[in-house]
Parts: structure tokens; sequence; C-alpha cells
């Protein structure tokens, strides 16, 4: 059984976020079951599938919990991710970072095992490699083409002859195109919501419309797919897009506020940490998060708001005001009035028990082996959820 | 056996840089040694005892390196590392972030598995809570007093009056006061190498001073600790020192580099990377290595040269002028020329393998699960070791 449940024993030590070592992270599962409906109940309206990122979660025990029943459709971002939840019954799944061809063989013996699996590509290389591998006449997964829509990173204009160039060698070489992929990135540069709804149509646009070159060329093409959280959230019609893609919608954090994606109060995951020294006459009181296990991320460092490495909340998660980790060695976290704010440190004697909110839920997750699972409300730890990584 | 050493059926693979699945951290263990047997020659001819930071290796394997012969003393920054490295054989330790009063027990359960262990503090709160523990007559660690030798994190100032105050309630509750520790980690504003001796001498100075002022208040105080990986190589005289610990110079990394402690030959660590696509018209080469693989750490950000988030060399770890990682997402790592360089781009067709450079060793090694041992000028991989994390 893959959801690890605490045990008697452990459980007459009435876990508690008052007891765990720390730091250690922490996981709201209301606040993560509400913005799981949140998206859910959007994406119905709009008459959209949702094929959910689980890069961020990492983890089998939260995965289910982004689907009414059973499993769904998922998004992952390295084949160790496939593999992982391939096991746990997860068989429709798309990786979603462009193909290394030394890698084509992994993804092979996954279609082997059963995953309806689709592959990114944004060239002829790739195209070619595949076609090669394919020669072979054993299974090969699907076939996604990357739509770059705005510069962000990879992928092919929805102009670009070279569109229609891959799809015709993938198709002359018995290769399974099913469709375009699009990732609005640059709509994390967006503040406040400004300018999302627009980021959103024109995600929406740029692969709808390199769907129409190809299915001119006479590709059928039932996939055409879009997604980051900021314009999940803001889309207001996605006609011609089959599904989204989404992955820290689910825990949600300080970048996606600064955004305007969130509020404070959506903020699923935290970072429990201890008091374990003060200097008050430099107006510091340290803990033992440092950059271990908040990760060092400094996603609002150029954001209105700059949230250092997290901010502050009490055990129970009512944040403080402007009160951030300012500073951070390895197993050191400093607490500081956010500059500017003239904000006084509270009193926290030595041992206090704090919560921090974290900058960038995926990188700080990262940081750990498990997730410490509460609900809103109570300190009761009702289960340990553990987290995979590697590649 | 905790070595890792390859099966036979892994090296009928022929394991090497060329077929390890991407990203992946490789240790160049000839480096290690070499960096290992300079500051060990620089301590010796100084007359001091070394205790290094297995904080960033996190590895018996690397650990054994780093003695002659056997175990030696080792500082942790975490009760699991000292827990892991208790196991394997290590029994002189010191645990360097100031002890949360949570956290007393487990230091008692490893004194009662014959481990000498110091523990670190700095305030009369930290010395109460020992001298509570101890009233129940068990085995208690020793104690290290925290010494601010620069006002970088935590501490007590050598003159104020608190230093004295604390030894005096540790000696009256029956606790073993061993010494003071000190970590000079202002030394990592230096740049090009400017302003270490002196930084070094501070640190000297600031332990040496609170040790007389101990002794002066009649404690025998056997231990004056100091150390980082800077001050440590740049010390002229460490009268009155009895060791030195550092972290990073088993691997040293692009931060040290700017800070003028190594050269680039001499950085261990690395991270080998495939590329995965490219877009000429903006200048980026696309790499499976992103944020996951290098750590979010941008530690060159402010240095006069901003190695980005890594900077690229050839598979045999041979840098191209100027080439960096100049943006990473999660599974992301983009190529770049440095800004203003004026650097073109090599040819590095889809599926070449590159080894990246990491600004921060104890950061990137923490994304990784093991390390992919290699010598200078060899693409063989000789070994595995895992790597342990957590708290």
């Amino acid at each position: 059984m893959i959801q690890t449940f605490l045990q008697p024993a452990e459980a007459d030590a009435a876990p508690s976020l008052d007891t765990v070592e720390t730091p250690a992270l922490v996981l709201d599962v209301a606040k993560l079951d509400r913005n799981v409906a949140r998206l859910r109940a959007h994406l119905d309206a709009l008459g959209v599938a949702f094929r959910p990122h689980v890069k961020s979660a990492k983890s089998i025990d939260v995965a289910w919990r982004l689907f009414a029943k059973g499993v769904g459709p998922i998004t992952v971002s390295t084949l160790a991710e496939a593999d992982y939840f391939a096991a746990a019954g997860f068989t429709d799944i798309t990786y979603a970072v462009g193909l290394s061809p030394d890698k084509i063989h992994r993804t092979r013996e996954l279609v082997a095992r059963g995953i309806d699996l689709s592959v990114l590509i944004d060239s002829l290389d790739q195209a070619r490699a595949l076609v090669e591998a394919a020669r072979d006449g054993g299974v090969m997964p699907g076939v996604l083409i990357e739509i770059d829509c705005d510069g962000h990173r990879g992928g092919v204009l929805p102009d670009d002859p070279a569109l229609v160039a891959i799809a015709g060698t993938l198709k002359d070489g018995g290769v399974d195109l099913r469709g375009v992929l699009t990732h609005a990135g640059e709509s994390y540069a967006a503040r406040g919501g400004v300018g999302l709804p627009e980021a959103a149509e024109q995600e929406r646009a740029a692969a709808v419309l390199a769907a129409e070159k190809l299915r001119g060329a006479g590709h059928a093409l039932p996939v055409v797919s879009v997604g980051s959280t900021p314009t999940a959230h803001f889309a207001k019609n996605l006609d011609g897009v089959t599904e989204v893609r989404a992955g820290v919608f689910m825990f949600f954090d300080l970048v996606m506020h600064g955004i305007g994606v969130c509020e404070l109060d959506d903020i699923a995951l935290s970072v429990v940490a201890t008091v374990i020294g003060h200097r008050p006459e430099k107006g510091w009181i340290l803990t033992d998060a440092g950059w271990m296990a908040m990760s060092r991320d400094r996603g609002t460092q150029r954001h209105p708001v700059d949230q250092g490495y997290g901010l502050v909340c009490d055990i129970d998660g009512k944040p403080f005001a402007d009160l951030i980790i300012g500073d951070a060695s390895q197993e050191h976290g400093i607490i500081k009035a956010r500059p500017g704010s003239g904000a006084t440190l509270p009193d926290l004697p030595l041992g206090t028990r704090v919560r921090i909110l974290p900058n960038h839920a995926c990188a700080t997750g990262a940081q750990h082996d498990a997730y410490h699972v509460i609900v809103t409300g109570s300190r009761d730890v009702t289960a340990v959820w553990p987290r995979m990584r590697g590649w």
C-alpha cells in the first residue's frame, strides 16, 4: 500500500506539528482539495479536459486527490516520475520535456508495460530519431509537437514551416503524431493578475493555429494541450483546446500569490521550523529551516513584495505581518522584518515553532522526502505521504 | 557494505559519462583527493587539528577520503547526519547548528550509543535547557559556545558578559563545557582572495579572546574551533586555535572560485546533462539539467563574473569560454553566452552531453541521491556513492 498512514505505535505519540522533528514539510490537505476543486470547476465550465502536472507533487497520495475517482491523465517532467506513477496505476501520461534520443528506449519500455505515453519534440532531429527507433517494428510512444506561444523556452512557432516538416517526417516514418502542446511560461512575469487573460488567449491561439496548420497538412491531430497555472485560472475561452495542464495550482505559493492567482490563505504547503536563537540587536530570530528546508528559490526577489526565503506564520498558519526569512544558510533561516515595513519582531522564545510559506512549492517540496498531512485548523498530523525524486 | 561499487552485471554495460541517465551528479575523485590533501597540508603546517564538515558530502564514501586512515573527527549540520555517520563508525562529532531544546533527547541518544558529541549554544536559555535535561543523571553531550566573530549569523560576542554567564550556568548544572566555536561566514563576501587573510585573523582572534575570557573565569576550555573554507585556506597563523572546520573545500565550486579560493580546474563536482533542443534565433541551447539538477542557488549573482546556474564544460570537463546556464526551469537548463561576453555558441547537436560546474556544491549535491565517481581524464564511472538527506 503506497499511502502511508501513521501506525498505532506512532499514533500513541500523538503526532502533531508540535512534536514532529523540524524542519518538516506540511501539507494542508483541505486547502489542497479546495485548490483542486477550484481549477477543476473552472475547466469543467470551459469544457476542456484536465491533465494535472504531478511534478509539483511527486507523490501518489497527492495525485489520488487530483481525481474524483480512480486515476486520470497526468503530465510528468521526468521518466522517473512516469515510472513511479505508472507503477501506481496511472496509465495515461504525457512526458512534457523535450525528448532526448537516448531516452527513447525508456519511453518504449513504458509503452510496452501498457502505458499510453506521449512524448514531446520540437525538431526534425528528434523526429528522425523516433523514426529511426521505430524501424524495428516495436511499440512506440505517441508524439506531441511543442509550440512556442510566448518565446519563453522551447517549441516551434505556429507558422514556422518546420512544424509541418516535423509532422511529415513522423507520418512518413509511421510514428503516431497526436497533437500539439504549449506552455505559457511568460505568464509568470505577470503581477497581480494583470495581463493574464491576454496571456491565456495568446497561449490558446498559438496552439489552435498550430493545430489548424497541421490539420491543413492532413494530420488528424486529436490533442491540443495548453497550460500553466496562471493561464489555466484566467482563461475565459478555450475553444479548440482539448486539455489543460497545470501543476503548482494544487499547492500554490508566494510566487503565485504575487502573480495574482491565489490568496495567501490558499497556500497549502509550508515548512514547520523551530526557533534556535536570537540576535535582538540585529533584529534577527534564528530558526532551523535554512535553504536545505526552503530551497534556494528566490522567486519573489523581483516582485513588488519580496518574500525573502518565505513568509513566517504562527504554528497554526496565521501570517505575521511583514515577517520573512530574510536570509538563509544551509540549516539556518533568519527571521527579519521585511525591509522598509517598520514591522516589529514578535516574541518568539527559544523552541517556539513557526510555519513558513514557500516562494515556490515545487522547489521547497523537492527538499523533503515526505509531506506531513494536516487539515486547516488542526495541528494533528494525520498521515505521512512519501515523495519521489530522481530522473 | 556502504560503499557501492558497480556490480558485474552493470559493469558489463561499461558505465560511463556517455551512458548514465542524465542529469546525473559527477564526482572527480582525483580532484577531491587533491583538494583534501591541499587543505590538510596547510593545516598540518599550522599545527592545528582538522574537523571537516560533512554537510557538503552527506556520504560515507566521501567522508572516508577525508582521513588518511580510519575515521576522524567530523562536523555535521543535522542530527540525521550525526545518526548516519555514527552508524558508519564515526565517533567524534560536533553538531554545529544552534541547539533546539526539543532536540536534546536525540543528542543524548547519540551519546548513549558511544558517540563523543558536542553541541552548540549561544544563549542562557539553551544552557538552562541543557541543565534541566541533565537533572535526571543520564548521559549528556559536551557543549561549545558559539562566538560571533563577524556579525554573520548567531553567536555571542567575545566580550559580551553573557559568555561567562552561559559558561557558569553550564558548570553549575554539571554540564560539560568544552570550548568555543566560531564561523567566519562573512568571508564569503570576499572576491579574488582580497581580505581573506584578515578575515582569518579576525576569526582566530575572536575565538581566542573568548577562550581567554572563559579561562579567566575558571573554565578549562580544551576546544577552540574556527573555520570556513575561505579562512581555512588563507589563515597564516592559528595560535591558540585547536581545530579548523571546513566543508565545501572538498569539492569547491564557482562561488569559491569567485571568492578566490580555488581554480576552475579544482572543482570536483559537476552535473552531466544532455542537449534536448535549440533556439538558434535566441542564442539558446536547451539541456535536461534544470534547477532540479543544479539547485536554485545563484551564489555568483553578485560576483563580478555571474555564472548563471553553472558554467558549461564539454563531457571531459573542459570549460567552454563564457558559456553558462543562463536560465533554468524545473527540468530545463538553457545554455547561453554570458551577457556581454560576445561568445558564440559551440555546435552541440541534439543528444550531446555536457558537464556543468555548480555555483554551490552543497546545494547542487543536495538535489541528487548519488555521486557518479570518475577520475580526471576518464569518462568511466567506477563507483556510485549514495548520499543521505533529511533531518
